[in-house]
C-alpha cells in the first residue's frame, strides 16, 4: 500500500492535469514495447516500484524483469522490458525511473561498501536521512544492496543522542529514565563521544553503543572493552575510503547517512522499441468513444 | 500549503506513534534554544520550510533566520535560531535538516553551474528529473540558486521527445499535431539530434528546440542557423567541466538534470545551546495534567 | 469543516504549483484593500465561504462582509470590503467569487420562486441535482433564498420512486418495505403518477407522496382526497411561469431541481481599490528572506 | 484518477451511510438494465465519468456508450446502455446523471458558440470561473464542444489582469516582469483596455493580449495593428447574440466564462427497461451470506 | 467504500513499515488455508468485513464463509475458511480478527436483548455512543443481531435533549424551534423526564418521545396516554435484567447504548490448518526477483 | 497530529451535513457552561483528547481538567469544566464522551488488573487486540491506568506466534530466521506452548518468551529454568481472578487482551450548568451575517 501511495502521489505530481504532449501525438488505441536499459554498470532495486507506476495507468501492462532487486547490471544490459499502452508507457516513464534510478543508487553505492567490510563482521547500515516520503523505500533499496537497516523511525527504538544527553544531564542518567520507559519491547541505543561515556552507558544497561565520530584506534579499543556485552555502532563521516579501516575496528554495525542523504542516481532509460497503431488520429476530434478515461484530463 | 502538506507527511513518516527518546528523556515543559550550523560552505534555501518543521509541533516556536533563501555560507556560520518547546525541537529536528539539507545542496550546485556560464546568455535550468513528492521544493530551491525552472510536469508545456517523434512519424508531423492541441497558452518544444531535424522543428514552427547530445560545435551551428527565431535549449550529460563550453555556443538555456536526480546534501546541523525546565520528571507518572498532548502517542 | 475543504481543495486546483502572475509582480509585503461589487440586482448567499477562501491564504485578512446571507442587493452595491497581503487577495480571487457568484445565483433563483408562492401554504425546496462535491453550500444557499431543504443524501431519507415500484411489484409493496426498514426514524416518500397511486401509497402509509408530472387539476385532487394525512411534494419541471399555479392547488412542497443543477451565477466582482508596499521588487532575487511561504511554489 | 477521485467524492456525498430505499427494496442479487435517454437536444459530453460512476459500485457493469462525446443527440435518443447489479444502477444514476448532465450542458453551449463564430479564424475558448472541484471535467466538456481551453490555472500560464497593471505602474513594467518571471517555458498575456495599452504591450514583448470589454470596431483596429505579432484574445459578457460579430473583427481567440460559469444541464433521464431476480426477499433477515458488502452500510 | 476505508486504515496502523516477523519467517511464495474457530457461543456479524481484510493483502484469497451474519454459532464451529497466500493471511489475521470479534460481540448481546423482548412489539435499537470511525459497521451488527437502528448521526433526525430543552426554555418551544427547521424530510424526537413534559410534547406534536430513565409504571401510564398517536423510546441503563419489563409496558423501541459504547468481543481464533511452499529461503538474499510487493517494507 | 485525526474523523462522522437539533434550537451567539461528572468510579484517560474535540468546533473554548490522566475519580465528582460557544459544546459532546468514557474505562480495568500484581516484579502490558484506528490513543489508556505497552504493531519488534513456528518447521529455526532479519535494533520474542519449546527458545537466543495457556505452575518451573536470561510474558485469557497467581509465578510481564478487545466504558455525562444569549432567534431568517460557518451545513 505505501508502494501503492508513493506512486499515485508522484504520478499526480509529474501529470497534473495532463500529458499533454503524449494525448497530443499518441493515438488512444496506440501499444508499445519498450526496454529499460542500464547506461551505466550498478545494482537494481526498484523493479516493483517502476512496475507499480506502468501499472497504475495501465492495469494490462506487461512488465518483465530480466534481473531482480540486488542484482549487478553492466552498462548496456536489459534490465526490464515493459509492454502495453503506449500512452501509459510514455506518461509515466519519468515517475518509473526516477523511482528506479533512485533506489538503484542507493543500491549501488550500499553494494561497493559491503564489498569493502567483507571478511568483518560489521554490517553497513542506514540512517533516518532519508528523502521526506520515501523512507520505506530507501531503506529497502540498502537491504537490496547488502546493507541493514537502523530504526525505521523515532517510534521503533530509542536512540539517546547528545542533545537528549545534555538534558537528562549525562549518560547514566539518559539511558535509565529511557530504560524505564522502553518496557520489555525496544531496546536502547546511546551516542557517546568518549570512552569515559561509553563506560557509563555500558554500566547503565544501554543494549547498542553508537561511537560517534571516533578514530579507528579509540574503536578499537572500544571494542576490546565491550567485549560483546553491548552492540557497537560506528557513525560520522564514514566514506569509501575510510570504511574498511572502520570495519577492522571490531565494531558490529556503521552507519552511513549518505547511503541516503547524497544519493547519485544510477543512469538508466526507457527506449521504446516497437509500436503498434500509431496512425495519427488525423482531422478526427478528440472526443470520441474510443477516448480512454485519461484523455479527459486535457 | 503545498509546503505545510510535505512537512506533515515527512513528520508522520518520523514520527509514527512517537519519539520514544525524547518523551522520556525530555521533559514536557522544557524550552531550548538551539543553532542551526552550516558545516561546509554552501548555498541556503528551504530556511521556510524548516521553519514549518518545527511549527507543526510548537506553534509558538521562535525561528529566526540568519541568512536569506539564496545567501552563500561558509563552514561554521550559525544560519537559523530556534527557540521553543524542547520536546518539539528534538522531534522535528531530522525532518527539518533532511529538507533543509537537501534543498541547500541543490541550491549549492546550481549557484556553481551558474558561476561557469556568468557572461553568456545561456541560463542554467532544471528538468523532471526530480525526487517524487519534492519537485515544487526542489524547482524553488533551484531558483534560490540562481537557475530557472523548466516546465513543472507534463501539463504546462510541451516537449516532444525522441519516442514521440517515432510514434509521430517525424518532426514536422510531431509538431504539428503538438501545435494543434496546444491552443494558444501553451509552448511547444521538440528535442532533436541532428541539424536536419532542428531546421525541420524551426520550418515546423516549434517555439523551444531542445538540442540533444549535441557537440559544441554543432551546437554553435544551430545557434547561428536559428538566429533567434526559436529558443534553443541545451541538454544531456552536461558537467561542471563541460557547461562554460555549451554556454559559449549561443544556447539560450542548458537544463542539467543533475541539479536535483543526484543531490548531495549540505552539510548542516543543530545544536542546542541552551534549555531551561529540563529536570527529569523523576518517579512521576507520565500521565499527568500538564502532559502535552503529542504526549499520548507514547 | 465541509466549507474549509470545498475551499482547500478550490484553492488547491486553482493555483497548483503557485500563482505565477502575481508572484512575478507583485512583491511579498504589499498590502491592498478590495471590495466585492454586485453588478447585477439578486440575492447574497455565501460570504462565509468566499471570506474562508481569502483567510486561507492570508490568516490575518480583514474581511467585512456589508450585508448579510439572504439580502437583496442591487447593482453597484458594495458587498463586501477585504484587506490584507496583496498576494493572498489577488490569488484567492477566482475561488472566492466562482463560490460567492454561484451560491448567490442560487440563492436569487430561489427567493425569485418563493416570491412567486407567497400567500399559498406550499414551500420552495431543492432537489439532490446539485454540483457532485458542492451540495452542502447549494442546500445552505437554498435557505438562505428562503426556500427549504429536501434530504441531504440516499442515507436520511427514504425515496421510492419509479424505478423501485418496478421492481417492487407495486406501491404498496414497496412503501411497505421500505417502511419495514426505515425503522422509527426515518420517513418513508414514495413518487406516484396518478390519483390511483396516491391512494394506494396512502393505503400503505407513506408520510410524504411525491406527485409526479401531474396538471394542476389532478394535483389539487390529490390534495383534497389527501387532506392532510400525509404531506404533498408537486415535482416535474416546474418554472417560474408555473409554479404559482402549482402552489394554489393545495400542495405541500415544491421541488426544483433547475435551482441547483441549472445554476445563472450572479455577477460579481472584486476590485482592489488601495495597495500598500507595492513597489516592484527591481533586481532583486525572489529568495529573500521575507519571502513568505507560498513564494516556494513557483 | 481524477476521474475517479470526482466519482467517488459524489458518491460518498450522495450515498453517506447507506441508499436506505434501494436496499429496502432491491434485492441484493438483482440484475437490471437500463438506458439513458435524451429529453432534449444536445451535444454529449462525459460518457465515461457517467460510466465510472456506475462501475465505482459494480466493477462488472457493462455500460455500452450508443454515441460518442461530441456527437449530437435529439429528443429521444438513446444515449447509452447500462446493464448491471439493479441496486448499483439505481444508487449511482444521479451522480452518473448529474455529471453527464452538467458536462453535456457545457458542451451543448459551447457547440452552439462554435457554431456562430464558424468562417472566422477566431477560437471559443472557456475561463477560470468553473464550478470549483470539477475544472479538469468542465474543461473537457469544452473541448467535447468544439471549443479550446484557456490556462488551466494560475500555475501554466501569465495573465496580468487590471489589478496586477495598477500594482505594477503600468502595462509595460507589468509585462517585463511577468516575462522575466515565466522563464522559457511560459506564455505571457496581458489584459488591455485600450489602444494605448494595446501598444504599450506590443512593445513590451507580450505573447498573448486580451482585449477587455471593447466594441467591435476597437477590436477590428487593433487586429488590423497588431498584424498577427500577437495572439488576440477577445473577452468581456459576450454572448449567443453577440460573438458572431467580434469573430469577425478578426480576433484569434473569445472567451466566454459564461461557458463554465452558467451551465444549464442537459435533460437526460436513466430508465430501468429489464429487471431479473427481482422477488423482495421476503421474511428473510437482512443478514444472510449473500449480503453484498454495500449492505453493510445501513 | 466504507468497508474499505476501515480495513485499510486498520491494516495500516498495524502493519506500519512491515510485518516484520512474518517476512523472516515465511517465504513470499507460500500458500495456506486457514479457519476461523468460535471459542465461545455466540452471533456472528462481520464476514464481508473480514474477508475485505484479508483481500487487500491478496486480491486471489479465497474467503468461503461458513455461515451467514445473523447465524448462531457454538463453540468449536468453523466460521469460515480462507484460502491464499499465507503472508497475507498471517498479516491481515488480526485486524480480520480484530473486527470480527468486536462486531460479533455486537449482534451477540443485541440478540440476547431481542429474545429477551420477544412477544412484545418493542424493539431494540442503538444509540451514537458507538466507536469513533466504525458506527456504520457498529450499528450493521445490531441489525445483524436482530435490532434495529435509531438514528446515524446528528444529521439524520431530530432530538432534542435535555440540554436543548434548557437553553430552548421548555419542552414546547423547542419542538415547536426544531419542527421549522425540520421541514418535511425529518422526524422531531424529543426526549422527556415526567409525563407533564410527555403531555406537552404531544401537544406540539413531537413524531417520537423519548422517556429518559422513567420506572416501568410511569412508561406504562406514558404507552396509555399516547396511544399510538407519537412513537415511543424507553432509553436510560436499561439491562438484560430489566429489559424484559420495559418492553411489557407498551413502548415501541428500547435504545441500549451498552450494545455498542461495552462490547465484549466475541472469542474467535484463526488456526493455519495445512501450507505450502514453506521451505525456508535459506542463505538467499530478500532481494529476488520473485519478492512481492509488500517485501519492499521492511 | 494522530490525536486531532482522530477527533476530526469522529466529528465528521457524527455532524455529516450538520447537528439540525443544535441549530435549529440553540443561537449561533449562545455560549454555555458545562461540566463533566463521573458517574460511577474509576480512573480517568483521554483528557486531552475531550479536549480536542470541543477545541475543533470551538477554538476558543475553555477546557479546565480538575484531575489528571490516571487520577482515580468517585462517583459524582466533576472531571473538567468546559466553556464556550453552546453549539460547539453541544454538538461535540458525544464524540468527547465517546473517547473519553472508552479510554477511562480502559485505564480503570488496567489499574484495577495492577493493584493486583502489586509486590510482584510483573507489569501488566496490552496486546495488539486494540479498536482498529484508536490504538495509539488506547495504549495510553493502558498507560495512564499503571499499565505498560506490548509492541505498537507489526513492525516494530518481532513475535513468532505457533501458525510462524509450524510454517519455520520448529522453535529454533523460527527464532534463527527472526534474528537474521531483525538486524541490530528489534527484539526478537517467540511463543511457546512448553517448556520443551521453552529451552529450544533460549538455546536460539530469544530476547522475549511468551509463555502461552501455561497453567501457574509450570510458569514457576519455566521462570526458574530461565533464570532472567530471558524476558518472560504470560499471556492467555489471564482474568481479573487469576492474575495475582500469575503475577507471582515470577514472569516479567502479564499480557490481557481484554484491557482493549472489551473494554466497559466508564459512566460520565455532561451537563450544562449555566448559559447566556440564548434567546431563541424568533423569527429571524438563519442567514445573517452572525451565523457562523457551521450554521452553512444544514
Amino acid at each position: 500500500m505505501i508502494v501503492q501511495r508513493i506512486v499515485r502521489a508522484a504520478l499526480e505530481e509529474d501529470i497534473g492535469t495532463g500529458d499533454v504532449t503524449t494525448e497530443a501525438i499518441v493515438p488512444a488505441g496506440a501499444r508499445a514495447e519498450a526496454v529499460i536499459l542500464a547506461k551505466e554498470d550498478g545494482v537494481i532495486a526498484g523493479l516493483s516500484v517502476a512496475e507499480a507506476a506502468f501499472r497504475e495507468l495501465d492495469p494490462e501492462v506487461r512488465f518483465t524483469a530480466l534481473c531482480r532487486d540486488g542484482d549487478r547490471v553492466s552498462r548496456g544490459q536489459t534490465v526490464a522490458r515493459v509492454e502495453g499502452r503506449a500512452r501509459a508507457i510514455l506518461t509515466a516513464e519519468r515517475v518509473a525511473l526516477n523511482l528506479l534510478q533512485r533506489l538503484s543508487g542507493i543500491a549501488t553505492v550500499t553494494a561497493r561498501l559491503c564489498e569493502k567490510v567483507r571478511g568483518t563482521k560489521a554490517r553497513v547500515v542506514d540512517t533516518r536521512k532519508t528523502t521526506p516520503g520515501l523512507r520505506a523505500l530507501e531503506k529497502y533499496a540498502v537491504r537490496a544492496g547488502g546493507g541493514a537497516n537502523h530504526r525505521f523511525g523515532l517510534y521503533d527504538a530509542i536512540l539517546i543522542k547528545d542533545n537528549h544527553i545534555a538534558l537528562a544531564g549525562g549518560v547514566a542518567a539518559a539511558v535509565a529514565a529511557a530504560r524505564d520507559r522502553a518496557g520489555h519491547a525496544l531496546k536502547v541505543e546511546v551516542e557517546v563521544e568518549s570512552l569515559e561515556q561509553l563506560y557509563e552507558a555500558l554500566g547503565a544497561g544501554a543494549d547498542i553503543i553508537l561511537l560517534d565520530n571516533m578514530d579507528p584506534a579509540t574503536m578499537r579499543q572500544a571494542a576490546e572493552r565491550v567485549g560483546g556485552r553491548a552492540v557497537l555502532e560506528a557513525s560520522g563521516r564514514i566514506t569509501e575510503a575510510t570504511i574498511a579501516e572502520v570495519a577492522r575496528t571490531g565494531v558490529d554495525i556503521i552507519s552511513v547517512g549518505a547511503l541516503t542523504h547524497s544519493v547519485k542516481a544510477l543512469d538508466l532509460s526507457l527506449e521504446v522499441i516497437e509500436v503498434r497503431g500509431t496512425m495519427l488520429r488525423g482531422a478526427a476530434p478528440a472526443v470520441g468513444a474510443e477516448s480512454a478515461p485519461e484523455d479527459i484530463l486535457r
